[in-house]
């Protein structure tokens, strides 16, 4: 295919094109600055999310480079400079790139990924950063919840046809994958990220045969694996008793894994179909679903003890249906200033949580040494290491009564040098490795945090030398305003 | 950037592919058959939508081809024979499409896009062409809600960061245009598509500077056009004032084209910063505003008179949030039996509103002659045309007393020839003339299908051969599987 968009350098928003010239004009284009990455609200109001986009991030960033073509769109603009589009011309990334490794657990109001470079570069990485990182963070989250609404069944991946445009059908399967599932519909993911895939036939195969029994026939005929579609014409009169006979008819010929239902009511139907296919000398036989299933449908069929083996989800997760974005931003914590010195730096707002936490942070996830389980994430400024103290204190960062103090901890920095001077240090795992690794982490969660309805919220606390450093800048910034307007300045 | 995805061969689910080996291995590869997408449900419960994807599309079909890669990946799943995977490899689509053509109003129940070929092709391609359809009709038709709640506002798209991936960023913001938008912060896709690309600058900027009033002097210093970002700190206290206070100082050495409000409360920011900006002397200096922004809050905006003059709309846009999938499905309505001879099919379904409608069609618009005003959509079998008779009997598909007859009318056909046989037979406009015949079509719909909260149904009708035809095969089909179980066979 003819991708139109194989250079990514310019799916940036118009905005940080614009300040970057400002800054090369002001002559601080190689002031040095940290920008984190955060979101505020837990998505789903899930107890807890999983961190993906990592692997996408490192190819965004490596593949940096602005073509003469784009040069060229910049300079009808009418809007830059010729010094500043020989500048863009010459661009490369040269700085640091900290994150959270995919698959891991990630709360709100804690940085995941941190940029550390010339304002410039900081800059214009921020839109294509928080487009990739936003959906497969979602998205992992997402499966994670569907996964623990069905326990240990088989999860199959069937959104590729509903999803956001095609790089959501493909990132997403491999996000879902991370978050819980087994397997994708989608081939190119499967091949691209060795992922299992999965699928038998449509209705149209039973349409073209106009029958289903001919239909069951010919896939058997063409397929060892087989797990007839039974809803085309009808579910109990047509396609289960159809799935049957060929199944009996090509015994051992086949391996008849099964029959899936896409309509109808999953719980009554499953049932009368479960009956069927045990009378019929096929206890083994599974019992397929699909039909705009989520965790919450899940839920409910589990509860009315439908026979449903294995789940096959598709719109519900690939868009991430009932919140459809994260919402992460991107803020700068810390500049260069004209003394050369390093400030840290806060954005205020009339809105009380888009307040963001000033310096360049490290996040630490806290558990007990003796079980090993989850007490909090410890966010510091990066020159602090909490193992060097005998007694943690944490503390809410909006409720500071509510607090403990630990003794017999361990605590683990969650960001990892990825990129260091513009070079990538970082090994990438494979899929499986982080599939496992995200299993492991949500092991050591309490099962508080993990409950689909009304989880218990993880503590995400600020070390006293981060909350200080935050409460006094914004004290800084207030007094600098009233200082202007009562100088008479505004 | 190293596109991982320039083949989108293999986006397709796995079941077509095992489908394809059915059809091939049983001799049936080349039988003829028609398919068509259709929605079931008006998305956002909006009177219309506005059909998009089909640029993608043409190119998506156009470079179909399995690459030696794509193969040995199938060969590796140990579920394809030989023969069929040396069928692949040389497999080229030969078939033909018609569609409706972007812009154009869409309406439920009726096929926007028709695909006529060998079985083996019409299978393959169903996953990428609804991918690609179902995410462009969607945000094109969530933009133009927003642009009928914004008026004649300027509108502009700022949703990168949280699209799902890359290409929902870019088609979507391309999508979005189509549907009433006018510029865009992404300037890949203001490169690519040619949409004017809008955007000034961030926070960061103001947090770099420390300093409202710095932060504007060196932005106007670089930029002559000059939007200022006045919420870092305190919109009416420091945003505002420092703005205006660059602006007299700057004079005519910039245009002071306005300020951007991104959090606070908008109604009442907006007023009190008209005021302020009113007062300085800049009565033509607009209110741009964005935060988290739709159809419904710009409503509630105007509605308490809110000064805001520009609207930056992202999330809630590119996402279509409150209904993030369109659910179009792809469906065979006709197929080459034993004999050679084309016959109808149809999907039946315990859920009444997946029955499909049998055989290959044709959508046509039906106006009155004297005002040119929509009476509804006509969906005939392909040999009719509505033109030819006197009198046109239009009834409600499933409430068939509900109907009338035209006599002054003029019935315009919507599916459009694409490709046929394989080869691009369509000349895809610009983009400025969808975007205008997108307009067009629009001001034929009365008023009554427009509104934003409970619309009045548009009609889409079938022929009355149309009609019967779909009774007569459910009763058909009804009747086979009677007298299969009557006859014990099952």
């Amino acid at each position: 295919m003819s991708n139109q968009f194989d250079n990514l350098t310019l799916h940036t928003d118009a905005y940080e094109i614009n300040m970057m010239q400002t800054y090369f004009k002001a002559g601080l284009q190689n002031r040095h600055a940290v920008y984190e990455v955060y979101f505020r609200k837990m998505p789903f109001e899930n107890g807890f999310a999983i961190f993906a986009g990592l692997e996408k991030v490192i190819d965004y960033i490596q593949n940096i480079n602005f073509t003469d073509e784009d040069i060229e769109f910049l300079r009808s603009q009418n809007e830059y400079s010729e010094e500043f589009l020989t500048y863009l011309s010459n661009f490369k990334c040269t700085g640091s790139i900290r994150s959270f490794v995919e698959g891991e657990l990630v709360f709100n109001n804690e940085p995941m990924l941190q940029v550390e470079g010339n304002v410039c570069e900081c800059q214009l990485v921020e839109t294509a950063i928080l487009n990739i990182v936003n959906y497969q963070t979602l998205i992992a989250t997402k499966a994670a919840r569907i996964r623990m609404a069905a326990g240990n069944d088989p999860l199959l991946e069937f959104g590729s046809r509903r999803a956001q445009e095609t790089e959501a059908a493909l990132w997403g399967t491999r996000a879902a994958y991370i978050g819980g599932f087994n397997a994708t519909s989608n081939v190119l993911a499967g091949k691209n990220f060795n992922i299992p895939i999965s699928g038998t036939h449509a209705h149209s195969l039973v349409e073209l045969f106009q029958d289903d029994y001919k239909a069951f026939k010919a896939y058997a005929n063409s397929h060892r694996e087989c797990v007839f579609l039974v809803d085309t014409f009808d579910t109990l009169k047509s396609g289960v008793p159809n799935a049957i006979k060929v199944a009996k008819e090509l015994g051992d010929k086949i391996h008849f894994a099964g029959v899936r239902i896409d309509s109808g009511d999953m719980a009554y139907l499953s049932k009368r179909v479960r009956e069927m296919l045990d009378d019929a000398g096929f206890p083994d036989a599974k019992i397929f679903a699909s039909n705009d299933l989520d965790e919450k449908t899940i839920t409910s069929l589990k509860m009315q003890d439908a026979k449903i083996d294995v789940w096959g989800i598709g719109t519900k997760l690939i868009t991430a249906f009932d919140q459809p974005a994260l919402g992460a931003v991107y803020k700068m914590v810390s500049v260069e200033n004209d003394d050369g010195e390093m400030v840290d730096t806060i954005k205020l707002s009339n809105n009380a949580e888009k307040v963001s936490t000033p310096g360049k942070k490290q996040v630490w996830r806290v558990t007990e040494r003796k079980d090993g389980k989850s007490e909090g994430d410890y966010i510091t400024l990066n020159d602090e290491n909490p193992n060097d103290e005998s007694e943690l204190y944490m503390f809410h960062p909006q409720y500071t009564y509510i607090n403990k103090t630990l003794t017999d901890f361990v605590a683990k920095p969650l960001l990892t040098d990825i990129f260091v001077d513009g070079k990538l240090v970082y090994n990438q795992p494979g899929l499986a490795d982080i599939k496992a690794h995200s299993e492991e982490v949500l092991s050591s969660l309490w099962p508080e945090y993990k409950r689909e309805l009304n989880p218990q919220e993880y503590p995400v606390d600020l070390s006293t030398k981060c909350w200080d450093n935050k409460m006094s800048i914004i004290k800084e910034v207030h007094a600098q305003i009233k200082q202007k307007q009562d100088k008479g300045e505004l």
